[in-house]
């Protein structure tokens, strides 16, 4: 392994660091991704850029493969949600998704004109280990850590939580295969959101401290969210491998070892 | 009037040259077109770039309202096409639809979020004076002006014509309006192209060299492809004012007054 470090910001970055690199396949993760802030700040559009730029370098150099993190906000969220395929409407309802959904509709026509493969990864909801410390498992671990109570929504909404191996390993095999175009990364597990706090409570033997209900739910937010993982299980050929009780003690001790002001403190008071 | 000058497609450029002007309006209309290589040239994402950095700049520095160049080709293309309105599916066939679809896209999620006025202006099919001498008009009129044949399709298809002053003053007219989002630019009149070039056999008095279905139509290209001008017309106010035969009329004198040979001779060639 050799590592080359860029800034894709930088007009400039993408084309030496391809040129250097010269590689045949490209696995694009990075993007504007702030908790609490990347849904509507305008970083999304520079990471449009940024993407595309990167794209026409990698072609420029004769890259073959591509794979792009997509997300599952490209895709219409009605009040209802459901389990969506990848030929669900798209019709993203943010900056953020309609970011990801536009560089993805001009990276498929790119890749078509140029002749190499683009796949697009569309992520749902990723946890895990270091994960910012306001998201989920992080915010309700830390209140249980420090013997404080969790105020949560009833959490009957249905998510389909990925953990961040599993969606790793994914894209590694979405890499690997030669399967083109979109293709859901998530779990194909419907689960609502109080069973995960439920677990964070559990695994930390303390379920005592848990509030449900005591936040309101967010208006018009989807009841259910979950992947349909047909084309990563079967094309891709993908199965996760670390189940939802699993993956919430694993993201738990990761606070245990890390102590519940961990990360960025002033990321935890946004 | 000041002009200030500057190539877009140089990352630090939009934001010197919208530093100096410090616009409250901005109409961009600057893509790559170059004629029968527009549909497919990687050029066009780079213009997605370009135009996004352009409107980030615009809005950093205060901008107010922005009008930018679309095209009917973001709408879906039938065989059998249409009188489309705005609302009309949009599934671009081609890289340059799917690159001035998705700059849309996100132009219109940038200008929600920041807070400034985007419209969009859906051009149909222009024609008149100065236009690329392969496109339709200066094809037939610089054979029948060297008093040779000119082939053509038998020239059913329906297209909406809109001749380039009355293109240019819709644009003035929509940055003048506080109309938003998707406007198309269109005459509103579904002409047959055999109508077209009989209008230029007659205004050089040539009708007789023209020889229609000696060139085989364009397989899955769509009967009809006209714009509702609805918007244009009564949200916006604008009528178009220069009719067809005028329009044609007014070109093929182009055409007399620089020669057929007009304009660059390895274009033409093409």
């Amino acid at each position: 392994v050799r590592w080359h470090t860029a800034d894709l910001l930088d007009p400039a970055a993408a084309q030496t660091v391809v040129a250097e690199a010269a590689p045949e396949c490209l696995l694009h993760l990075a993007w504007y991704a702030e908790h609490g802030l990347f849904w509507t700040s305008p970083e999304n559009v520079r990471w449009v850029e940024a993407t595309l730029r990167l794209l026409r370098a990698f072609a420029d150099t004769g890259g073959l493969r591509a794979v792009v993190a997509g997300t599952c906000a490209e895709y219409e969220w009605t009040p209802e949600g459901g389990v969506l395929g990848e030929d669900a409407p798209l019709r993203p309802a943010t900056l953020y998704g309609a970011a990801k959904n536009a560089t993805r509709s001009v990276a498929q026509a790119l890749a078509a004109e140029i002749g190499f493969e683009l796949a697009w990864g569309r992520i749902f909801f990723p946890y895990g280990p270091g994960e910012a410390p306001t998201r989920l498992v992080p915010s309700v671990a830390r209140a249980l850590l420090g013997g404080n109570e969790a105020a949560v929504t009833d959490g009957r909404q249905l998510r389909d939580f990925v953990y961040v191996d599993d969606l790793a390993a994914a894209f590694v095999a979405l890499v690997d295969s030669d399967v083109c175009g979109a293709v859901n990364i998530g779990s194909g597990e419907a689960v609502a959101v109080h069973e995960v706090v439920s677990l964070v409570g559990e695994a930390l033997g303390r379920p005592d401290l848990i509030r449900f209900g005591a936040l309101p739910g967010r208006p018009g937010e989807p009841a259910t969210l979950v992947a349909d993982v047909g084309r990563l299980r079967d094309e891709v050929g993908f199965r996760r491998r670390v189940p939802l009780r699993e993956g919430v003690a694993r993201s738990v001790a990761w606070w245990q070892a890390h102590g519940s002001g961990a990360l960025d403190p002033a990321a935890a008071q946004r």
